[in-house]
């Protein structure tokens, strides 16, 4: 009997995987020019740790984490998303005392939710993310915002839509917070019993219920625009100024919210306008969080990242019917004929790779027909014919598979001519 | 408080992740010369599968498995070993029934194992590794070896040590195995209560025991060389002459056995002997497992593969003194004086990027000479400075930091003149 893929996983295979790696590949280019540098944190992390970075009230945490006791009895957890764990090893590992500052960082890897598979909506999947931690500069903002924009762009998507937001500082939030709670309080008996739990906790959430987003008070709730001091409106112009520098399109929705209390100023999401994309039109969220690596035990300290899914990045491409250029075909295919012209492509085969080509041969004793249609079907550029005869001769037969042309070649000069006429 | 990261794993940070970047990016370049595709399968697997896969007797399966029910109550397990999974996928998106055949894939990524931490071994690791699925010619045996080999020699590795041996086809396998019951048989009460069980079970794995390794019984145990047949001679000493044809060194060694039923023929291991290397010298480990497709409930097919650490090859590499060349420094470094200058130099920085510089400024609203530090930090190759009075001039001052040669350039024309200038 056989054993299937656990529910809501993918095996990404040959074909699809191309994708992937250009993308990757690109993100990774475009953080060595932003001067963002890779950081890599364990799969799994003390499960303590998304209940304070994450937010212990949020859908994450309560109902879609893969939570589990090690056999050392330690509860850890599959890391729902990268950017606790980043700033848990920024404040172990003290890199708010490294002499580069701001500490600019960038993850890419898979996260893990137990959520309803559906379309497009998997329990793994994989997010690239950067985060830049130890500046209260709007410019970093822009920055940070203007990578992933660019990122988008470079891989040729252009129904891009992105919405910000200002979430003001404490003083702002904390206007706001008491504007919402005099504004729902009256009337709480008529929603849910979670937002009524967060009318206490945290009212800013119930603005994102999913039961309760049609109930008349929704639509006259407070704006946190309206709440934001001078400080947060100057520091909200400011990023917005970048932004046109930037030539970056925006708009500014005073709906987009992020429920924690470590969330400040910059948030900011970027959203296919594809059509037929779908339901989940979020590519990338992100926002400023300058609460939190105390909330981590480190000092005070300003940061902003992003996330975004890989997944959905190429749900995009698809969208917009955007092909990406794939390396398909290998530079040369040996071909043989008689036992020691086989044996002897063994040794030309790892001579030809060593020197950089791409080169196959047939690994299952095939008649040189069907070493021809193999050549065929992985797309050769040039076959390699090596009969006994030319063996014993000093000689092989190169055929270019585009024009048809072939030449006879020193067996011994082969790789070094291979090397200076494939193109 | 703050929270730290989990026992036996490893975050790794810039300065250290560029050496992983290094050795990755060098197998998928070797890997796309030897047509091996990239294969990605989920982090966790269904427990039955490494039961299977692995087998139920072995130490990784009983003891080392970070094993888990989700919330739909499934048995899960963070895999701790790549091939069971990519086996899994061959057999389940029936992969052999691809034109083109063999399938090569390799893989890359963290596997998990609940082991007591110590130096170089990590619960997380990550390992790349290979498969080959189709082919029952020793020439692919020679270049899955060789392969592995190559990559260590090009990232520079010299002290390396191959070791092979052969498993034999099943009649082989049977008559040694018949041998080793009729030469533990008498006296298996002198061994340890696991070896008793193996006895009957798997007698091969008693040579692996390492309480009895002293036992006199182990070293008179009958060898399989002595048993393979004509035909699993016939395709050892193939496998021999290819590597040598190759130009690869390995010794022979009847004791490399591996415990499980599936495995057969080719059996191979890389060792480093570098001094000072410590207790733990394998780099990569492989070989043959023509069953195991059939085990997953796919058909008869051949199978050889390897996995290696990349932790083992960066322990390699620190072990022979070899430093990798990591792309240290920024390109340029934007320096800025007055507001209007340091506001015009955000857009100037993107524009620097996208052409693909490496660039950077300042966030933390430094002066002058703190931005000259920053960018000497940095090991910036030029540093370009922007004033107030430049800015209205249409003026950049762009300084070489190697050469100390100093030039004005007009501010319009800086980026194209920074891509055809830089060296």
């Amino acid at each position: 009997m056989s054993i299937s893929i656990p529910r809501g996983t993918q095996d990404i295979l040959p074909g699809e995987v191309e994708k992937w790696q250009l993308i990757e590949a690109k993100a990774r280019e475009l953080c060595e020019k932003y001067q963002y540098q890779e950081i890599r944190t364990p799969i799994f992390e003390h499960t303590d740790l998304f209940a304070r970075g994450v937010g212990d009230t949020t859908d994450i945490v309560q109902k879609e984490m893969y939570t589990f006791d090690d056999r050392g009895g330690r509860s850890l957890t599959l890391r729902p998303e990268g950017t606790a764990a980043v700033v848990r090893s920024f404040v172990e590992k003290k890199m708010f005392g490294y002499p580069n500052q701001p500490v600019k960082l960038y993850y890419m890897g898979p996260m893990f939710r137990y959520e309803r598979p559906q379309a497009g909506r998997f329990r793994q999947f994989v997010q690239f993310g950067i985060e830049a931690l130890g500046s209260n500069d709007p410019a970093i903002d822009a920055e940070v915002i203007s990578l992933a924009m660019n990122l988008y762009k470079e891989m040729g998507l252009k129904k891009l839509k992105l919405v910000i937001n200002s979430l003001g500082d404490k003083e702002s939030r904390t206007a706001h917070r008491n504007a919402l709670v005099n504004h729902f309080q009256p009337r709480i008996g008529e929603f849910c019993h979670d937002c009524q739990n967060r009318l206490e906790k945290n009212p800013l959430r119930i603005l994102d219920c999913k039961q309760d987003h049609n109930h008349e008070l929704m639509k006259t709730a407070p704006s946190i625009i309206d709440y934001l001091n001078d400080d947060s409106k100057a520091y909200f112009e400011k990023l917005q100024h970048y932004l046109t520098q930037l030539e970056i399109e925006f708009v500014v929705d005073p709906n987009l919210v992020r429920g924690l209390d470590y969330y400040n100023h910059t948030a900011f999401e970027i959203m296919s306008d594809a059509e037929g994309f779908g339901a989940i039109t979020t590519l990338c969220g992100g926002g400023r969080y300058n609460g939190l690596a105390e909330e981590m035990g480190g000092p005070e300290t300003p940061g902003i990242g992003f996330a975004m899914s890989i997944e959905r990045f190429i749900a995009a491409l698809n969208a917009e019917g955007i092909e990406l250029e794939i390396n398909q075909g290998i530079d040369c295919y040996l071909a043989a004929l008689g036992e020691e012209a086989k044996d002897y492509t063994v040794g030309l085969l790892q001579k030809l790779r060593l020197a950089g080509v791409s080169a196959e041969r047939d690994y299952l004793n095939r008649k040189i027909k069907a070493q021809f249609k193999a050549a065929d079907r992985l797309n050769a550029k040039y076959v390699a014919v090596l009969g006994d005869e030319e063996l014993s001769n000093n000689k092989i037969n190169l055929k270019n598979m585009a024009t048809g042309e072939q030449v006879e070649i020193a067996l011994t000069q082969f790789v070094e001519y291979f090397q200076e006429n494939k193109r």
